[in-house]
């Protein structure tokens, strides 16, 4: 599987386009740069374990175009899918001749290990049977049981951050990797950083989760190569918007015991930041923020 | 069924917390305001079509309490669920002695019309047969096709509005509708207006579809009732934040000819208006905008 090491922040796509502004009481055309959004499906290959080349769709998101392996295999990890980056075998486009060149590039499937497969199904049928036989569960609190019960533990290490660097996250990620922000003002980001506060990968994606997929899956698919491993117990993770529970849940799947966002978090992330061990900042902003949970893990002042 | 007319916007929760901030070297507490986020299950009661008391879950949403039946109204429209108002009977919070208080208020059930009913029981079939069946349709212009499939036409009438109005509906929209954004900086917001320029109903919420879908499912609750009636053709929509597909499509749904939006528009969202007729304008900010689609709809200049 090709992974482009070296490259932390990658261009993505903008579409051109001809609009409108107003000027002096009219309406003027002139040439502007879009984000991509284009959707992508991600199937599961069940061969394996079915005997009967059979795929299942697991879901479709809209997305930027780009990196889409990273993002699938974010979203497996994040999902709960795989549990750990060895459970992969492959991910490809679509080969399905019916398909034209340019929807084959929306369409990856992931080849999973028999175990993760049969995992997989497993829990598909424990989901249908639960939907009918039980109303219970439906709230904040068991949306983080249903975390725990998946396995999601507390958060890894003892890993301390200087307040002082977290706080300059945002400005690496704007200056190494919002390139595309800068040109059409419509992408989120999220960016992976070490122990040494440098930044590893910066991705930008339509979608503030998307944008975190492609970086935790970005980890993934350096594990499956052997040249990382998980949990990511001594790296942070930044995004450029805001933090909900899913936000929160990508970070607990990847380990991460620290997330960094430039604006809000909501109540159930700072809830499940809370449980899990996890050093949650908000409104990161020049000397600013706002610490949600586990402060400890922050060294403040002038050691 | 319930609405509150007169109250255009409505407080939203806000969720109490005690933060950490750095002051002087070190990190101290002070209380602050999160936005809330819990999830919204709604169901389908299938009683009528089955004849046998089934609920179907059609969707788990992460929302901010409050509002929960506009949001479910608004899903379904513009969901495809139901085509009409008239196919909503009634829509309740779940009444399952099971849950406890808290959680029977994140359990919405729509009951609606056995012809909806039936309809949706022979779409999902149409889509299960599909996805194995076929691989084609994974593409930005299959999903703009998709819902010309599903009846979306071009939008109706021929209501112009003036320029500068429009570029004021997010001042109105921030002055009226976004409190919850000013307690907590973690709220997107949704705002109907009128073709006289009145801001008619505002919601805020976590997600920004759903402050969409609120906003949307109010206009169909009060069509409900028979104090309005859809299409929405000489209203416009006006949104905190970016524009995607979803967006648009919601605005479709509803008849709206007009989206102005505080911030871009995505590439797919400005074509899903150039072939719909819809008329999206982004970045809409004191006297400047950006208009993507349909600017024949705008009256710019001093009359």
């Amino acid at each position: 599987m090709a992974t482009t090491r070296g490259t932390r922040a990658a261009k993505v796509p903008t579409a051109s386009r001809l609009v409108w502004e107003p000027l002096d009481g009219s309406l003027v055309r002139r040439p502007d740069q879009l984000a991509v959004e284009e959707p992508l499906e991600v199937r599961l290959s069940r061969m394996e374990a079915t005997g009967i080349g059979s795929l299942q769709v697991l879901t479709v998101t809209m997305r930027t175009p780009g990196h889409d392996f990273e993002l699938a295999a974010g979203w497996l990890l994040s999902e709960g899918v795989i549990e750990a980056p060895e459970e992969i075998r492959a991910i490809r486009y679509c080969t399905d001749p019916d398909l034209d060149g340019g929807q084959r590039f929306n369409v990856v499937t992931g080849d999973l290990t028999a175990h993760a497969i049969e995992r997989h199904i497993a829990a598909g049928a424990r989901s249908r049977l639960s939907v009918t036989a039980s109303s219970c569960g439906v709230c904040g609190t068991a949306s983080i049981e249903a975390l725990t019960e998946r396995g999601f533990g507390a958060v890894a290490g003892s890993a301390v951050f200087e307040l002082e660097d977290v706080l300059g996250w945002p400005d690496l990620l704007r200056a190494e990797g919002q390139s595309g922000f800068a040109a059409t003002g419509g992408l989120h980001a999220a960016g992976l950083i070490s122990a040494g506060g440098e930044l590893l990968v910066a991705r930008e994606d339509i979608g503030r989760h998307n944008a975190v997929d492609k970086v935790i899956g970005w980890a993934v698919l350096e594990a499956v190569e052997g040249r990382m491993s998980l949990p990511l117990a001594d790296c942070g993770l930044v995004v450029s918007g805001r933090t909900s529970f899913e936000i929160v849940q990508k970070a607990l799947a990847a380990g991460i015991p620290v997330v960094a966002a430039v604006s809000a978090a909501s109540s159930l992330a700072a809830r499940l930041a809370d449980e899990h061990g996890l050093t949650l900042l908000g409104f990161v902003r020049g000397s600013r923020c706002t610490v949600y949970s586990h402060p400890e893990r922050l060294r403040a002042g002038t050691a």
